[in-house]
């Protein structure tokens, strides 16, 4: 499994994701599962992918070579006028590839099936956020779900409903991230670190801050170590009940 | 789907479930998902259950109609002589109704499954506390994993990993249940109010604080209005990041 987030926030985009990948729970590896392209002043495109790990490592590469030749290969992610156009390619190339291993390309349960998370700006539109679904069609984030979970979601999912706000900092956003992450890992041996961090401050138009957190981390050790209290705390600060 | 847990702490047993049930979004109802068989200065049982629902009631309809006709249809649950033939004896009925119903009974898989949480004690010996498998076969809680969850288990989990203490009180298991339960009705359509609670007490041998939690229960509404704040201020309350 994987966990991956990208977030709408007032100041621009945060993406995080985890690095494991498993086949069985005796056959584990660490993947990259974020990829960027970035033409400076003109556009950044950011995507991360949850599922068959053979299915999104061609998605990207497919995306890839064709930034790489585009007058021999066509349309490039580089070359698309709009954050909508760029989700249009991504999804067709992702429900090619998922049908070119799956004779029935449009069965959701497909065991060559991925889900990804595209967001990213291009000069003279605004930031754009989309979860595109195996079978090639996709949604948009808003201000209703202004973030995206993909992969193992359930485990970290409440304290995003509870604490997002679209006015919070990146550095605070990384901290809420950090829990959630941090909330799955702990109970979900199929999510695991490294992570992969990165923002996308709107309107820059270049690669905001990287960041890969190792497992020695420690701003991540000291949220990992702290959490625990900080949520006993909090139970504790809750009226008691009689009964 | 349901969610429901079982806790065994120092001071007894608790046992919590939600009520809905669903076939499809269009189509859900309220059912008791917990059941208790008692037979005070003898025995107390408890079982909940999630899974299909037509399982479940079957299984739940034998083992009543053994306890009241027990010259007639044995084993019953009340004559038992411990708590682990009481567990042999749920799990057997439970695979059985799932294999009348299903050719191929062992499945995993099975659209006929349940799986049920069976708690109690019995005296003279120590409070137990299962979780059966619809194979049929069963695992006990003890001190390494002092809890079980069935159903929708995982949005959950994350509070109960990091805030379970075996010496709690029971109003504070009920704090730290109804937050677990809070933050999968926020995230989840097939769990809802309202939520039945129970205690047992070590050696009390009679069936202990019983309670349904309405929508409208204050207690629940102050833990569920509360706990936003209050993670909230968990958060805050995590050493700040550097960028």
């Amino acid at each position: 499994m994987t966990y991956c987030v990208g977030m709408r926030l007032d100041r621009g985009l945060v993406f995080m994701s985890d690095t494991r990948t498993n086949a069985g729970v005796d056959n584990i590896s660490i993947f990259k599962k974020m990829h960027s392209w970035e033409v400076p002043g003109d556009r950044v495109i950011t995507l991360m992918s949850a599922g068959n790990l053979a299915t999104t490592q061609a998605v990207v590469s497919i995306l890839e070579e064709r930034t790489k030749a585009p007058g021999e290969r066509s349309p490039s992610l580089l070359e698309a006028p709009s954050m909508f156009q760029v989700a249009r390619m991504v999804a067709k190339v992702l429900k090619d590839v998922i049908a070119e291993h799956d004779s029935a390309g449009m069965q959701a349960s497909s065991a060559f099936n991925a889900t990804l998370i595209l967001g990213g700006q291009i000069d003279g539109t605004a930031p754009r956020l989309f979860l595109i679904y195996p079978e090639g069609n996709f949604i948009e984030a808003g201000d209703d779900t202004p973030f995206f979970q993909i992969g193992e979601t359930k485990y970290g999912r409440p304290i995003l409903v509870r604490a997002y706000r679209p006015d919070m900092s990146f550095a605070d956003a990384v901290k809420l991230l950090m829990v959630s992450f941090d909330s799955t890992i702990k109970a979900n041996l199929t999510v695991g670190l490294p992570l992969d961090l990165q923002f996308y401050e709107e309107g820059s138009l270049v690669l905001g801050y990287k960041s890969r957190i190792e497992a020695n981390d420690a701003d991540f050790q000291r949220i990992s170590n702290g959490w625990g209290e900080a949520l006993n705390a909090a139970l504790d600060s809750l009226p008691d009940i009689e009964l």
